[in-house]
């Protein structure tokens, strides 16, 4: 979860890698680093605990020069965020520099081996035991040391090295951990994601698993284990930079938030012409015969699932089963006639999702990727990918991800739909203009949040689609305001959450079911016979909670089933503005890391 | 989830009513009431606020008296605790009194029609409307007022009336809400539950849905709402009440806890005899032609279900399906080739377990329920029915019920097993001499709570059937200690959840799947560098977490599949002293009731 960069090439390397840095700071920010090695093989290195802007400063007092470097920017998960367990990590005579993104899981034993040999450790991480390895195994090829020590790690691992006796070659290595290589005329660059590669070039190269590259100035050269050669092909990206820049709102978070109802129309109109729907034939054939959908993802894009689930279950009679994909990967997997699996990550880099895939596969069911990143190693290694057209999201908690996942999914629930579809197709058409009504009316939740922002318990409820919601709104409010917030379903809050729920309980309660308005009407009268105040999120035009509530948000009226990518909006909303309120940044909530590519 | 008794015969009847109430003050404990017609055809009736207690003060202060009457216990659904809103509630003359455990669903609609009648309300409840509507069609025949009356009902009920008009004559009927009617030579009573009939007499007749009752001294007439009267046989009841007492513990749910080994080996007898699994044929049958298993539940039976998809999958091959029965009865259900559909509940008497019942019964699904309580709703229903053998749980967190249903979904598991079976059966028949050897070390459990019980926020972590038990174990300590406490797939802490984490936290590890140790370690290492204090329940002989937990806790060995009955004990052993040394009262947590007899 870590981020790692590099650069070599004819400028300065220093204000290059950090502003590239920069770009992947949303990947973790507890410490920074940098090494360079300059023309008279002089190694040099910066790091220092805390954000980004900790490292700048110590640059900017102790500046450092050379033209071919690495740096990080990291997300603790062995030893404390602190400068000694800061990367880049070095050998014991300083000359050889790594910096590594991922977890090594045998890093205890190679540790213990290494002590035998006289070797003494600066740090508490696992990373550590990289650099010494490559110096043990160096003869003056530095290649053929990290092939080597690649060979003898367990666990996953991007790395990119430098060395002081090369002052213009870097060598990186990946497994189960992305690594993008930038190429250009003059320089080329490395990286865990494409963003700080935008402003420099557009040509990529994708590092595969279990590949060694050497990278110069003007030449890469990519090999295998064994040390055969590998050809591969620059592509090119075509994301727009604008688009990751915050164009005036406050934060990152925000702005995306608003942004919805453009992903949402971007979206739609991939997979939507000209009044019918458009899919690739192979997808459109697998999913018309498919008997049995699985549905994983992690986090957020496990939310997504569960509402897909109700939702293709109530209008294309499929069964949906649905895993948390850190779970799937564990269990035995019973293989079901006419299986398909439906795999979502936002980045397509989230490591469990991708263990997943790779299980399925291996067990010959066919995959489909849901991704919002163009090259990602899901949308690589699946059998047929869709795109969410949501750009960049930069923010750690995932907003227009979400919604656009929601909508494919709703696009794929239309396209094997036993019931009549030009109702549901009307009513995703209109639903990225719905978005924005709800957008336009942000300031009446931010008055809400206002009122109710120093509530220590927040309880969401809600039945079918509205409990997926739930706990997706109550996961929002965990990541960036730091309340203790759950979600119920409605029915279970009186199997013993209820004991919790007094005063100082504000009790959300999603009502967007026609059919169950009463069931909800009683279970908050429940909750306020017991003193939590009450906030009802339903459509505009039912009453059936206007004495009930101690307020009610009302959404522009859609089919029951999308409802979803209208509630979730007001969740998202009530959570940014609880975070601004409580002084919290947003962007970049305490302990968390865009995209979890560690286990 | 009120408790409503009734007495007519040749005693008074005020203090047999209130001892009745006292056995089913688990089912409530908000306010309670007495209503006794006497001889000279006078109506009186006490009713207060608050725990019983209250009510024997006010009786002891203001006595009455009648060899007739009806009392209530109540839990809160429509209208707050108070004097005024307790039951018995009366007609606006105050000749007629009613008891009602269940909810009123179109008692707005009544209300209001009885408004226009000139009908003065004195509550804000929904079953003062029974009273006002009885008194509307009374003409001196009690039982057609009360037939016609309920014909207007809509929800569920079970209701007693007196009238002081009827010096010995009770009226009752019922529709989803349970009501049992006790016979002995000189009294007929009448009860929410079998306990409090039982030390009075064995013999008692079940109310039906949709039935109406007229009980005198000496008879019990039952009809239909057409007015037909019925046959119903008297059952014979063989509970042992040694058995509902405290046998010196402080509280009943140590009591319980306690009694584990006990219940466990019971239900396991029942199931496992002379070295073979034993079972009805017809269920033997049904199970082992099953192609899908659906399990569904409420609260901790819900997490029984957990435990048994993870383990059944595993063992047997046969893929399972887990639904909470409050969603399962609102979705649309996709009917599966060889489906068969298992029921969990305790008390056979949760209203959304049986509602689902009802509709899979419809779709023609063949049922079994599993279920402690001998005669239930749910046993009566369901097309087959296994018992747990735990004896009455009179704590309202679920201790022995949850193991014993645990155990026996096991023993179905190892009937279906496709794997060699003799060392499932060698580990089940070990199991309760090893949860003996557990709760014999119960002052490690409590000296840990007494070091750890003011810690704000407990995360329990774990993966599979860990997962399903942290579940469980998160839910017992929010039901008896009101602690903020959640459970997390160790996989998905990362994806939001760690935002919470710091130096306030308790984290409590289930680690009972060897395969799955090192990814645990990680996600330990993980929250302990954000500050969180970590527990470890592991096995014995387990050495991964010795340097990462600050306390380990350690299971004796079993199967790994079968280690949910050992874990869950250290969690609920570890819940109940965090709620006595926090000085509540762990028996009659507050705003819960025993059995959820209302959706």
């Amino acid at each position: 979860m870590c981020g790692i960069v590099g650069y070599v090439g004819s400028e300065e390397a220093s204000s290059i890698l950090l502003e590239a840095l920069r770009k992947l700071e949303y990947r973790g920010y507890d410490s920074a680093g940098i090494a360079l090695v300059d023309e008279h093989k002089s190694l040099q290195i910066r790091k220092i605990k805390g954000r980004l802007s900790n490292l700048e400063l110590l640059v900017q007092q102790k500046p450092i020069a050379g033209k071919c470097g690495i740096a990080h920017t990291r997300w603790a998960t062995h030893g404390e965020p602190s400068d000694l367990n800061s990367h880049p990590h070095t050998d014991v005579s300083q000359s050889i520099a790594v910096v590594h993104n991922g977890i090594i899981e045998n890093h205890a034993q190679l540790r213990a081996w290494l002590e035998k040999h006289q070797v003494t450790f600066a740090s508490q991480t696992d990373s550590e035991v990289i650099a010494h390895l490559i110096d043990f195994h160096y003869n003056g090829d530095l290649l053929l040391a990290v092939t080597e020590t690649v060979k003898r790690l367990e666990g996953s691992y991007a790395i990119a090295v430098a060395c002081s006796q090369h002052p213009q070659l870097l060598v990186v290595a990946r497994k189960d951990s992305p690594l993008v290589i930038g190429r250009a005329e003059n320089f080329t660059m490395l990286a865990s994601d494409v963003p700080p590669l935008l402003s420099h070039t557009r040509g990529v190269q994708y590092l595969e698993d279990l590949e060694v590259a050497t990278l110069t100035q003007h030449e890469v050269h990519i090999y295998n284990l064994d040390g055969d050669e590998i050809e591969r092909e620059i592509q090119t990206i075509d994301w727009d930079m604008e688009a990751a820049e915050k164009c005036g709102f406050e934060h990152f978070m925000l702005k995306e938030i608003c942004e919805q109802p453009k992903a949402l129309r971007d979206t739609l109109r991939a997979r939507y012409k000209d009044g019918s729907l458009s899919f690739p034939v192979q997808i459109e054939n697998l999913l018309e015969n498919c008997k049995h959908l699985l549905i994983t993802g992690c986090g957020t894009a496990y939310h997504a699932a569960m509402v897909a689930s109700y939702v293709i279950e109530q209008v294309a009679g499929l069964p949906v089963e649905v895993l948390v994909a850190s779970e799937l990967r564990y269990r035995p997997h019973i293989r079901k006639e006419g299986e398909v699996c439906l795999l979502i990550s936002q980045s397509g880099e989230t490591a469990d999702t991708i263990a997943s895939l790779r299980l399925l596969k291996e067990l010959g069911i066919p995959t489909i990727a849901l991704t919002n990143v163009v090259g990602c190693t899901l949308s690589r290694e699946a059998d047929w990918v869709l795109y969410t057209q949501a750009g960049p999201e930069i923010a750690v908690a995932s907003t227009k991800a979400f919604t656009t996942q929601l909508l494919s999914l709703f696009t794929i629930a239309s396209l094997i739909a036993k019931q009549e579809r030009s109702g549901l197709l009307e009513a995703l058409d209109q639903l990225p203009g719905k978005t924005q009504l709800l957008i336009d009316r942000q300031e009446d939740i931010q008055r809400f949040a206002a009122s109710q922002f120093n509530k220590t318990k927040v309880f969401f409820m809600g039945r079918l689609v509205d409990f997926a919601i739930s706990l997706e709104s109550a996961l929002k409010l965990k990541e960036i305001s730091y309340t203790h917030s759950e979600a119920f379903a409605a029915g279970e809050l009186k199997h013993g959450p209820i004991a919790l729920v007094d005063t100082s309980t504000l009790v959300v309660a999603l009502c967007t079911q026609p059919s169950l308005y009463a069931k909800m009407d009683s279970n908050i009268k429940e909750v306020k016979a017991r003193g939590a105040t009450a906030l009802v999120i339903t459509f505009e035009d039912v009453h059936t909670f206007d004495d009930t509530a101690d307020a009610i948000f009302r959404l522009p009226q859609t089919h029951p089933l999308f409802s979803p990518v209208l509630s979730v909006i007001v969740s998202q909303l009530y959570a940014y503005y609880c975070s601004v309120l409580k002084g919290n940044d947003p962007d970049k909530p305490r302990n968390l890391a865009k995209s979890v590519t560690v286990e």
